[in-house]
């Protein structure tokens, strides 16, 4: 079989991912440039790896659209905009012709929809897996970033959806809450916000970390996915906690009263309550109606590659 | 073997990559974040495979030193300086406590000594090889950016220093040529600029292709390094042309007089010239005296994984 080189190759991607945004420097350079207004600069990474966070045989074009869309979603959590992304593809020789093209069809149906234009790329062979690093470079938005470390006892904690079975399918395209981020910083609500890619479990577990605060979850209140199925390794709540890749976002905040959250809803944010800060002393503990156990952090453990417990 | 947790050994890489900078948001949360006076965002992104960048067995800090280093090449090819860098490392479970506090390590003391903070990292598990992603944001230097398409017909090409056999160990520690192309924008040199990561042959092409002329290598003053050693599959001007890892800096100038050569040198800079930009239709061509012949862009195709001929 006659390959392409690896510069048509890289024509062929470059061509797929070619954007309208005026960039200062389009990629084939050595870097890609695009102008700011401001002066602040957000960057977060994420790689996939194929029989990690994908199945082989997965369309590339999914792989392509999940890579740039799992960055976005930390964006969202840290209320950034996008500017532009950059990806490195390690693929083997032998399947890049087939998979390339199909990958950055799938970056740049995503990459138009959030404009966030391709500011360049890299492409290696290996012997696989394919690995796809996608870096997402962003901007903060009109009412300023927003971390993990801002919850304080007596916040509410909330999610943005409901959680669990994303492996049914819904983990190939989840959809970014960079909207909702905006929305929710333009009224002033979230203390502390992150996106929750490795299950509430183990998640809460990080933000409480980041803040030095101890949190509750009320185990009625978790919404659990419709594509929840219990299974031997655990109960619909259990998935719900610990499946991971819900890529909803996660939000300690002041109580709301009830005309707050309707306008949220108005403007299209869901807020569902799931459990409360608390002080550090206190601990991660999940509420069953009036007695409380430990919570223990089960999420996804990318060493273990594995559902594990976390501190 | 009791393994750490992924929590454990991110909070180990971590403090290992602690910065001085003041970022505005440090690792730890979903995004990181640093603060621009301008506003203009460039961005790079290559990545290092086991087995095909670095051999089985490198100590893994040069690995991590490596990673950046070849990404802050492509900042000095630009003209841009660092403002911080991503990572994204694949690694199987049973490795990763031993690789990557070291890959840190090495990241950190580039990180230090090009003052270019961690903003952020991922980490994944794999079956091998380990791969290690860098993104590279910067930002321009005060006499703006440069890129591959400004070299006009009548341009000298030069070069930083001397080319071929980075393979003996060199490639490893390459060394990124960022206060060289601030001193030449200062002087107004560089018509079109990138750094030679896959041969001067291949590099060359797709310097002449970005700006859309030719070019003549001069064969008896291709800088060959004393590393190179000719061997069967080349003599030692085709291992200058195409062993690749080079990282010095391809430039095409207008012709300089001694003084300016001289005065670029007492400021650190060396350009040794190799050539001249031609007319397109002239082609790319490889001059030995009075004679001249197609020049086979022969430089490292990552696809293909050896030497290969270009377009």
């Amino acid at each position: 079989m006659n390959r392409p080189t690896e510069d048509a190759l890289v024509d062929e991607v470059r061509a797929l991912l070619a954007s309208d945004d005026a960039l200062l420097v389009p990629p084939g350079h050595d870097c890609g440039a695009v102008e700011l207004e401001g002066g602040v600069v957000v960057a977060t990474t994420d790689a996939l790896v194929e029989g990690v966070h994908f199945a082989p045989g997965t369309p590339w074009e999914a792989v392509g659209a999940k890579a740039l869309l799992v960055n976005l979603s930390d964006l969202a959590a840290a209320a950034a905009l996008p500017v532009g992304f950059e990806a490195a593809v390690v693929a083997p020789p032998d399947r890049a012709a087939e998979a390339l093209p199909a990958l950055a069809r799938g970056l740049a149906d995503v990459a138009r929809r959030f404009a966030c234009p391709c500011l360049g790329g890299d492409l290696n062979a290996g012997p696989g897996p394919v690995v796809v690093a996608v870096t997402v470079v962003g901007r903060p938005g009109p009412g300023g970033l927003v971390t993990r470390a801002g919850a304080r006892a007596g916040d509410v904690l909330s999610v943005t959806g409901p959680l669990g079975g994303a492996g049914a399918g819904r983990h190939l395209a989840p959809r970014p809450r960079l909207e909702e981020a905006q929305t929710l910083v333009r009224h002033g609500v979230p203390h502390a916000m992150m996106d929750l890619s490795d299950g509430l479990g183990l998640d809460l577990a990080r933000l409480a970390r980041a803040s030095g605060v101890g949190a509750w979850l009320d185990a009625d209140a978790v919404p659990v996915h419709p594509d929840v199925v219990a299974t031997a390794r655990g109960s619909a709540l259990e998935h719900a906690l610990g499946d991971g890749e819900d890529f909803e976002l996660l939000v300690a905040h002041a109580p709301l009263a009830a005309t707050d959250t309707a306008r949220l809803a108005a403007e299209g944010v869901t807020l569902l309550p799931v459990g409360r800060v608390v002080d550090r002393e206190r601990g991660l503990r999940l509420r069953h109606g009036d007695e409380t156990v430990p919570l223990v952090a089960r999420g996804w453990d990318h060493l273990r590659a594995q559902d594990a417990e976390g501190a």
